[in-house]
């Protein structure tokens, strides 16, 4: 390991921009499931196979010029907290980082492009962006996709479409999300009703980290479920007229707020202010909560000079590799909740100062 | 009620001063319960006789030189918030003011003595101090009784002692009380423990506003059971021992707290600082409670820049009709709740400015 320099690079630019209707919609994301032709899909491949598909995917993503210039992220090179900063800031899976060898991340300059080499498939390219942009962030993944193929032979067949590990993605291999945040859906206690309703049209809702995690502090991702017999276009314009809606439901939950109970509003969201500035031992979920909370509050004006990135930024700072990446070692459980605390106060503090 | 000048002074003394032990003991009580002879109590006297009780006391009172210049809030002028007002200000009973006629209070300057008039008794003279203050408390009481008795005729009886009109006063009709406030206790779980062993040595705990009275904010008025056979000074030594056994152990709690979680303790008393110096609806029970945390925090220097009479103050202030002459008009119950809110704001802001 000596010699390398540690993972410490810009902001991906989800987290930096604001993006169009940043009130309720965090990020936009998209990402193409791919397998080389002839060779087994990672969990079947030994070693050789792996690394030859590793050292293909790296040639055909570096000669892409669309994307600009890249950098690789070697699973094996990085340090066990590295590898959890870049699940923290949704640039792979949780899943991708559990094995190490042959794995890699190439990221473009302002990671709105992650390619996870060896993964599940032989490769997924993701595009992320901030705001509510699912037709760019799957003009920018097919772009990525269309320039791979013209180097690699994809696994690809004329009846079923792109073929994957897991037949829960053959055909387009497409997975569009898009990060929401409902808390007067949930204040008014109509969110269970609201995304029980649009997951019998098709979609799918999780956690902010995806497959199995629990939405915490009102975000939920919001996917396609079908990723066959449908042209990929279709899948996304689907997935934004739900979005949309449900983007309109919550606009009207916090109009309805505003109107019938601003001061019971106004009281929670400045006591959630109050704790993250004052608070000793903070934990990642109470975090995330209270986050939510503050956030709500700025959109609606009552809590001035925060920006939607500010939360954006706030929300992945808190998780615990980058707490430890602030305090510049590993911590145990219970000193993570205590810096936590201190960055939260810190960035309060900050901007209070800055206005 | 035209022409009549609000109720509206200076600060009672037990709330301005710090006094000694401040760090536990909030302030430090005595009443005395007297009745004219060949008079009958009140609850049996009819108004004639009640107007004649009312004006020998009031004669009585304002010829005593040593409590200085009097004023009389007679119950009957003053607005029923203006009555609420003086019972926040612990200078009286709630059960005095419940009926107004005949009925009135004699308060000195620094309302250390407070003589209420035809409350259960035909007159209790009451002194109250800051900080741990028995002896003290009890010497101003007793001159003042003394002065009394030199003018008007006591019901007296050489074996039972002073008559009262319940027999649980019968005898010195003394009745000594400390206010402790015993956060630490409460906090490692020994309060039930610690205050159920000194209730089996003669002593009575009750909540801040006396019988019937919840404790509230981990404040406790502890006070002597029995007032008959035994001399009044060793009723108050008494008390005085088991109060100073009591502080003991609630010092003894923080040093403990401090030494083993020191870190929890932080956390929850700058919680309750963020939620005091930021909530918009506040009722007087969670006021209690939070500005408890903080007065802890306060004594153990955990919060610079504020003394203890500020919690005492505070902790009246927060009371429903203080609120109500904060705002100068009367409230209900929301409304209070967010005055309150405001005046807490306004209160530690100022205190925050001054430092």
């Amino acid at each position: 390991m000596a010699g390398k320099k540690p993972y410490e690079k810009n902001r991906a630019i989800w987290m930096a921009g604001d993006g169009p209707d940043s009130d309720v919609v965090v990020s936009s994301r998209v990402r193409l499931a791919r397998n080389l032709r002839g060779m087994p899909f990672p969990q079947q491949a030994n070693e050789e196979q792996m690394a030859s598909v590793f050292a293909q995917i790296r040639a055909a993503v570096e000669a892409t010029p669309s994307i600009g210039p890249t950098e690789i992220l070697t699973l094996q090179e990085l340090l066990p907290m590295e590898r959890q900063l870049v699940v923290e800031e949704h640039l792979t899976s949780p899943q991708h980082v559990q094995n190490v060898e042959n794995r890699a991340i190439v990221l473009n300059r302002d990671k709105s492009v992650s390619v996870m080499v060896n993964e599940e498939d032989h490769l997924r390219i993701q595009t992320i962006l901030p705001g509510f942009q699912t037709d760019e962030a799957l003009r920018l993944a097919s772009a990525t996709d269309d320039a791979v193929e013209e180097t690699v032979d994809y696994a690809f067949d004329e009846t079923l479409g792109y073929l994957c590990a897991c037949p829960t993605n053959v055909g387009t291999g497409l997975r569009a999300s898009v990060m929401v945040h409902l808390p007067a859906l949930a204040m008014v206690g109509m969110v269970g009703q609201v995304l029980g309703a649009v997951s019998k049209v098709g979609v799918a809702v999780r956690g902010a980290y995806g497959e199995g995690t629990e939405a915490v502090g009102n975000m939920f991702q919001i996917s396609n479920q079908v990723t066959m017999g449908r042209a990929e276009d279709e899948i996304v314009a689907h997935l934004k007229a739900v979005c949309g809606q449900l983007a309109d439901s919550e606009r009207n939950a916090r109009k309805a707020i505003m109107s019938d109970a601003r001061n019971q509003l106004e009281d929670r969201v400045w006591r959630s202010y109050g704790l993250l500035t004052n608070a000793r031992i903070v934990s990642s979920d109470e975090a995330v909560r209270l986050i939510s909370d503050v956030k709500l509050g700025s959109d609606l004006g009552i809590i001035p000079g925060l920006d939607p990135s500010f939360f954006t930024v706030l929300s992945v700072d808190i998780m615990p590799a980058h707490v430890q990446k602030f305090v510049g070692k590993e911590l145990a459980a219970w000193e993570r909740d205590m810096y936590r605390a201190t960055l939260i106060r810190e960035r309060l503090e900050t901007r209070k100062e800055e206005q």
